[in-house]
């Protein structure tokens, strides 16, 4: 390698609602040596998500709060370089948890082998990882849409909804796609097949939503929550459900409102709609649920049933940016840094 | 019948925020006859339930407003008068959707047969009826406790709380009630048999329902809404369930709150927590559920493991100010007018 110094982002300051770049610190540190059963990776590609910006501030989510000092946490794609580790070799492409870095050690049993020959490795960050497996969780679990349902996400162009219109329509649903702009409605509709696709940032969002979504919403998606929720409640049919994977549209939210309390509304429609209502995490079912997802979306990308779309930065220095751009939208698919 | 007047109590105008006396109408007309295949019912016991709140706006709920001028709809227990129907006779005891007055017609086919030998009949109102099934159903379906597992019910000295605490401990786990006063407290404890009772209207009801839960709370059943869910939110442990069956606290609520939206934490905690938040109304689960209901929890009040309590109010001309007491929680048991 010619890398002779390893570079990391690590959390500088708790953002106060949207994240800035000072938020964050890049460093040099010296690339580290694997002792016994170790390897050493090297990160080509990492994936920024928006779960990552949950975890900058001081409560508890998932997990606990990254620590101020600490590099940034995330999944990324990487060659092992060493291997002090039987069934790792040189060489290697494997999916790591190795944060927001260039070079990480690792004796994690979670690694998992990537096979180029297979798909092409960035989608294991994107339709054939996490994301991929959170909008196959999330439907096949809870949403369980039936033929000619209507199922409705936001976020529709980026990793997690356009699977989730894409299996929709598989199943025979029809797919309604919210996303932020023409080009990437344009997008959600005619190159990923949605049935119809809407701006939020449109005027008359809410009545435009409302007339793509003639019977009413079966199955909501909750994977950005605020607004596009409101819009939502009162298309949602008796007995809809709401798989909850993401609300990044509240994770930036300071607490600044417009001061209206909206829980009773939806309480009102949980009870009198008799909806589900129910957050997951990925991992809750990967266990029953893994291997067929791998099985059945890879078969999809590889006949070209499913599609996807990534969107490359260059840099690790860049990550900072291109994170607080993905909080407001401004990514174009799967987002992701070539380190 | 001594009876030659029928009187009818009927909505006489819509509240604004917590009902009035004013809103009710209480009107005398002939006793009506029987035609073809209908019976004529004299109504013994009325029951009045909080649904009954929600259905006097000018929104949708389970069903239509009630139009003004119309008799207000409720369950009660009724003797049959006269019959022209097949299968019933001068002297029957049934199970009726008479609406709030002494004599009615009825042609429904989901009239349902009482046998006071079995149970007394006004348990059909309460424990053995559509409060006791909501219980049932909502724990059984939605609620799954296992044992050890911590189960908390608001309104816990009514019909519908106290047989989701009492159906939890048979069902092996912890039941935490909650209820308004030291003595439906003692009742909660000390005659039900929960393991713990919380006074919402105490001093630091929220740290003392926290000291009564300190595993947290794994099943609540969501009966009131409110202030409570604010209480119960934090307790909540992970994968926990919400059946939700009612909102009586929000009912009255004509929209003046304290402006802090509450929506954000509610959909923080759905999600970092992977809640299931199910709203349902009883009918939902009666053709795979009511037979079991009646065979499970008619042995258990027969063989005395269940218990119920219930509050007699005398005199139709008296629903109204029940009523109205009922909401603010003031009868002690399932409320029941004696007609």
């Amino acid at each position: 390698m010619s890398v002779t110094k390893a570079r990391q982002i690590v959390l500088a300051a708790r953002p106060q609602g949207k994240p800035r770049v000072t938020d964050f610190r890049l460093e040099e540190t010296a690339v580290p040596t694997p002792g016994p059963g170790q390897v050493l990776l090297h990160v080509q590609y990492l994936s920024l998500d928006p779960y990552m910006r949950e975890r900058m501030d001081d409560r508890e989510s998932y997990q606990p709060p990254i620590p101020l000092g600490d590099v940034m946490p995330g999944e990324s794609v990487a060659t092992v370089v060493a291997s002090h580790r039987p069934g790792y070799s040189a060489g290697d492409i494997v999916l790591a948890h190795t944060g927001w870095r260039t070079h990480a050690l690792s004796d994690r049993s979670d690694l998992r082998k990537l096979d180029p020959a297979v798909a092409p490795v960035t989608t294991g960050l994107g339709a054939l990882g996490m994301p991929g497996f959170t909008a196959y969780a999330g439907l096949r679990v809870i949403g369980k849409p039936k033929r000619n349902e209507t199922v409705v996400v936001a976020a529709a162009s980026g990793p997690v909804g356009s699977l989730v219109g894409q299996l929709a329509k598989l199943a025979g649903a029809r797919a309604v796609g919210i996303a932020g702009g023409p080009e990437k409605c344009a997008y959600v509709k005619d190159e990923l097949g949605f049935d119809a696709a809407v701006d939020h940032k449109g005027a008359d969002f809410a009545a435009k939503l409302a007339a793509a979504c003639p019977d009413g919403i079966d199955v909501y998606f909750e994977n950005v929550g605020g607004a596009v929720w409101q819009a939502v409640l009162p298309l949602l049919n008796q007995f809809a459900r709401v798989p909850v994977s993401g609300l990044v549209a509240q994770y930036n939210d300071a607490g600044q409102g417009d001061r209206t309390d909206r829980l009773p509304a939806t309480m009102r429609a949980v009870l009198f709609k008799s909806l589900t209502v129910r957050g997951f995490i990925n991992y809750d079912f990967a266990a029953d649920h893994y291997a067929a997802f791998l099985r059945e979306v890879g078969a999809g990308i590889a006949d070209g049933r499913i599609r996807y779309r990534e969107d490359f930065v260059d840099g690790l220095e860049k990550a900072p940016e291109a994170f607080i751009g993905m909080l407001q939208g401004r990514n174009f698919g799967k987002l992701i840094v070539r380190v």
